[in-house]
């Protein structure tokens, strides 16, 4: 297909990556950032452009890769008339993009993506669309880089992918983070918990979350969890997830 | 080196191979549990016994791999006197095993193992001694099993780390199970998380999560953060740690 990108963000640069790889065309990039959007440019061998105005319109999909809230700013002066249109917006309605196009939908990654990657991830591709014309496009694009990961998700499916990705991914990285800075406070090498951590979250290709919980919590193993508050007692933002994530893991039926 | 293993359990099945694939001799697995102890025998090629006064003498390394409340039990009535006795547990101090031997310490492995593992994982190892006969003894065990993964950790170190561990861990893989509930309930597809939860993991590797953190908490979206939490209002447990968590992603300096 020919493919205008617009947006230099991580979710353009890596969809653009998956998207050449494919054996796509992209015909243009756009972006307010002029350096991010020539660099694009000039890994894809395709046009860059600053202004919205500049679109070319001889591509058959349009996506729109930009943070939530530039979003409309985007929209409001775009009209692809014939064209397919989507953003990437795990919790954007498509409705947004109903002025630009008579096909228009939703193409999200649910993915972390990192301009810097070097190997490119897997990523489980949901896509919309307000029509057949909307949805077979899109649904064939995502076909081509994510094959047997290609779902299709209304508004409200996508919401609720992202409230589930974000306790994975962002609580998770959280979680990390504060193990890292009590480590870190304590004199202990965060780094030496890494195998444990590849273990944990690999572990779960193969049983389900609910059969791998392990630790004193779920053993209430009360003398343990004392032993841990105690040492908390310096660290009150720790304790306070200690005290309810344990009471959490303990109302799991 | 002639090692004994007390335990027939995860800890002691795991750390077991790892001595037999280190070229070390097992003596003799004790466990009350007799089905289990017979199987991790023939694997070894080697004797069980299911009481502990039928000890074999001959090892240079008594390893006591059982869950932390049987530990006192255990060894309450036994005596190695000149051995080498150690336990695995993180938060019981060596001090139990004083009246068994004058060379006494702790082999802890920082890593969450189970029996059913077929690929052994890497695992990082902390060990302790009264004396400078265990911690030798230990500290040369461990490095036979793990390389460039051993560190010295009194009581106190290893009670820290097993903080550590549970924050990356067992919290961890309890927000693995809460989003999973959810997928089910709310119809959607858990597996197509792992990608995500797998590229979270990896990315720790290479940059420190606390920069690595991304989603609508730290990015203080607020519109984002009103419709998840409008979609929990029928998971009030979910709900709870949504809040809390996203509270402390904004509390990060």
């Amino acid at each position: 297909m020919e493919i205008v990108i617009i947006g230099s963000g991580n979710v353009a640069a890596v969809l653009g990556r998956k998207f050449k790889a494919a054996g796509h065309n992209i015909l243009q990039v756009i972006s307010r950032n002029a350096s991010a959007a020539s660099a694009l440019a000039y890994e894809w061998d395709t046009e860059s452009a600053n202004y919205i105005s500049l679109i070319n319109k001889m591509a058959d999909v349009y996506i729109i890769a930009v943070s939530d809230d530039a979003i409309d700013t985007i929209v409001s002066d775009l009209r692809l008339p014939g064209k397919v249109v989507a953003h990437t917006a795990a919790s954007v309605s498509k409705e947004v993009l109903k002025n630009v196009t008579a096909h228009y939908g939703v193409f999200y990654p649910l993915q972390s993506l990192r301009q810097e990657m070097t190997a490119l991830p897997e990523i489980p591709l949901f896509f919309d669309g307000n029509d057949e014309i909307a949805k077979n496009k899109l649904e064939t694009l995502a076909y081509s880089i994510s094959p047997a990961q290609v779902t299709a998700a209304d508004d409200q499916q996508r919401l609720k992918l992202h409230v589930a990705a974000v306790i994975v991914s962002n609580f998770t990285n959280h979680l990390f983070t504060l193990a890292e800075d009590y480590c870190r406070k304590e004199g202990l090498d965060f780094k030496q918990l890494l195998p444990l951590i590849e273990e944990t979250t690999s572990r779960i290709k193969d049983i389900s979350p609910g059969q791998a919980q392990t630790g004193p919590a779920i053993r209430h193993d009360k003398e343990t969890l004392q032993k841990h508050i105690d040492l908390l007692k310096d660290h009150p933002q720790l304790k306070n997830i200690y005290l309810l994530l344990t009471e959490s893991i303990q109302q799991v039926k």
